[in-house]
């Protein structure tokens, strides 16, 4: 047997909780001698580590810097080996784009054709707004057909995501993309024979695109990649007989969650949103995936001391979780952004688990350097749910 | 090549020995700040600590609570999650009933059939020597057949071992147990074609006894369920060229080590008999794995300071194994268990190795938190084996 069957076949249901908080991209790298999170003011974090049990997570292994999916996969529990999600999917569900099984999905740029080429795969980066008045047009021409439904989402300057909805599509394609400007259109091919209804669909789309695009100055073609299907992917109350809920601001962690199981709440834009939101639903769930995502935006930026910013400020929230006196409380991240790499990066991650079941470590200070020291040592982010599991007595003895 | 093949491979038969202590259910969780082997007096454990390279070790992985059967199968370097024992056979091994290959054996208890249904699976948990008493019954009666062989092995109260021996038996069998009270009798079923044979065996046998009970006042039935063969293990003298001993008192972990191919010693109940018989022996094997009981037994009683006087008692016989001057001594245990959680537990061992080529890591003091901060980090147990193999100077080089 393997981890994810054994784990679920050892899961039960029962009424403790357990709280899983992501400050995503809280992992940095030194400036000036100290990471962001050492520099940081972290009192409440700082009382916390006292009485919890501290380690450092890989999300894929040692070196791999992962994306905002197979990271936050791993820390559920799902092997970012195994279950890959599509750019496709992971655009969509990042612009709140609702994904139904069988929905082939591809983001979208548009482009300029000029004389049998594509002149440029950005379109000049037209305005969000040029965006959307494109979108509404298509969107328009395509109101009424029922089969294929084609539904386009605008997103940021020139990129938009594309749903195409009605029975057998599959997503075997290649990307309808000639990746570089001055070359040809590209049709998408079916990599598999049972993609060839697909391929046709998303050709036809394209032709069909360019023809009603045809007097638009700029902005006259589309261009698709990264098609996907909704993954068929286990969901956690199969797996961990779990409820659970995500409490996430931004539509792509909601997306993600909702892929597993989550339910996802809808939460205002404020931090203080996030804790609101938990203490409202709080009886309703025994799991939440509680997302902070200003830290990554902040270390995206390359600003060190926003990114500092940021962690004092979810800091003064911890009393919040605390208060609630869940079974277990893990803080931790689901990846690296150090600001001095202005990206992700393959760092392992802070993590922090307070439970009555928890052997503490003494650690004073929570920093990366500090809990690279404690107890839960080194370990794959995938292990950090039957943790989570075991400290809330979620998990039956293996074997006799 | 696999890591069992590879340690299969390079390991070569040396005068060297290893000695394996294993503390059962050692690791705990604290009570008023400490852990049971931190709050017990253990100068013997501390001193040998102090040239020793410690670590800490999961049994199957982060968060798995283990069995004694998992956790001693990845101790002695066999993957939990390729082997695993059923429940009838590590019961059959638990009451020294001798199993040999082709056997089938069963967990049974006595139960009361009232009307067709079964009122109480544990006839009033009827006193032991009620069930020695039955079992002499049904085994007076089966004493001449030769095919099948059957004969039962009394338990504690209403429990028994019931052994099949002809050729053609599986054990892809269901319970032959209704689960609850209250339900009518539920014959066995053959999960697959190869099994039809011990099926039908299993049930003649249930109408068989229930005939034969059928005076008796409360115990007129019997449910048997956990159907298992002897597993197919490879032994350890293939595996690691070694000439292993178990010195054991309780039956399970004899029987266990007997499975993997060790010379498993009568050993009389008190500890010193543990110590007796490895130097009585000492001269005759390579490996000798030594099995504490009384940690676990406190642990699982959630009796804090009678698995603090558990530890205190067996650190008195630690100078007897350094005496001996084995090539290594490994001491750690199989599993936790916390007196706090009154059972088995998923936290990590505490594992302290000596060796002339062990790396010394300075800790003085033998603990849960102190061996986590040690050079051999956190591993999982399985690593074990390979680790004192290599210290004895028993493995050859991987490759040129």
């Amino acid at each position: 047997m393997n981890r994810e069957d054994i784990v679920k076949e050892l899961s039960v249901q029962t009424d403790s909780k357990i709280i899983l908080l992501v400050i995503d991209g809280l992992g940095g790298i030194p400036v000036q001698g100290k990471t962001e999170l050492e520099a940081a003011a972290t009192h409440n974090l700082d009382r916390l580590a006292l009485n919890a049990c501290c380690g450092v997570t890989d999300p894929v292994f040692m070196g791999i810097t992962p994306g905002s999916g197979p990271s936050h996969l791993a820390l559920f529990g799902y092997d970012p080996l195994r279950y890959q999600l599509g750019r496709g999917i992971l655009e969509a569900l990042g612009s709140d784009v609702e994904v139904r099984e069988g929905d082939l999905v591809a983001r979208g740029n548009f482009a300029t054709l000029e004389g049998g080429l594509i002149t440029d795969r950005r379109a000049g980066r037209i305005p969000t707004s040029e965006c959307e008045r494109l979108c509404a047009i298509l969107n328009k021409a395509y109101s009424t057909q029922r089969d294929p439904e084609i539904a386009l989402f605008a997103g940021k300057e020139h990129r938009f995501v594309t749903r195409f909805r009605t029975p057998g599509l599959a997503d075997a394609l290649t990307d309808a993309d000639p990746q570089k400007d001055h070359k040809p259109p590209v049709p998408t091919k079916a990599l598999a024979p049972e993609a060839a209804k697909a391929a046709e669909v998303v050709n036809r789309f394209i032709d069909e695109a360019t023809k009603i695009l045809k007097d638009e100055p700029v902005a006259n073609t589309a261009l698709l990649r990264g098609f996907s299907l909704q993954p068929s992917i286990p969901q956690m109350q199969d797996l961990y007989k779990l409820r659970p809920a995500a409490v996430a601001n931004y539509p792509m962690y909601k997306g993600l969650a909702r892929l597993l199981g989550m339910a996802a709440y809808k939460v205002g834009p404020e931090t203080r949103d996030l804790f609101d939101t938990l203490e409202t639903h709080y009886k309703d769930h025994d799991f939440f995936y509680i997302h902070y995502k200003k830290t990554d935006a902040a270390g995206e930026d390359g600003n060190f001391s926003a990114k500092v910013r940021a962690i004092e400020e979810i800091d003064t929230f911890i009393p919040r979780l605390v208060a609630l006196k869940p079974d277990v409380l893990v803080i931790t991240s689901d990846h690296s952004t150090p600001s001095l790499l202005k990206g992700h990066s393959w760092h392992p991650n802070p993590f922090l688990l307070v439970s009555p079941t928890a052997l503490p470590d003494n650690i004073g200070v929570f920093t990366e350097r500090e809990c690279a020291q404690g107890l839960l040592g080194r370990f794959p982010s995938l292990y950090a749910m039957p943790l989570m599991l075991a400290h809330a007595g979620k998990l039956k003895k293996y074997g006799a």
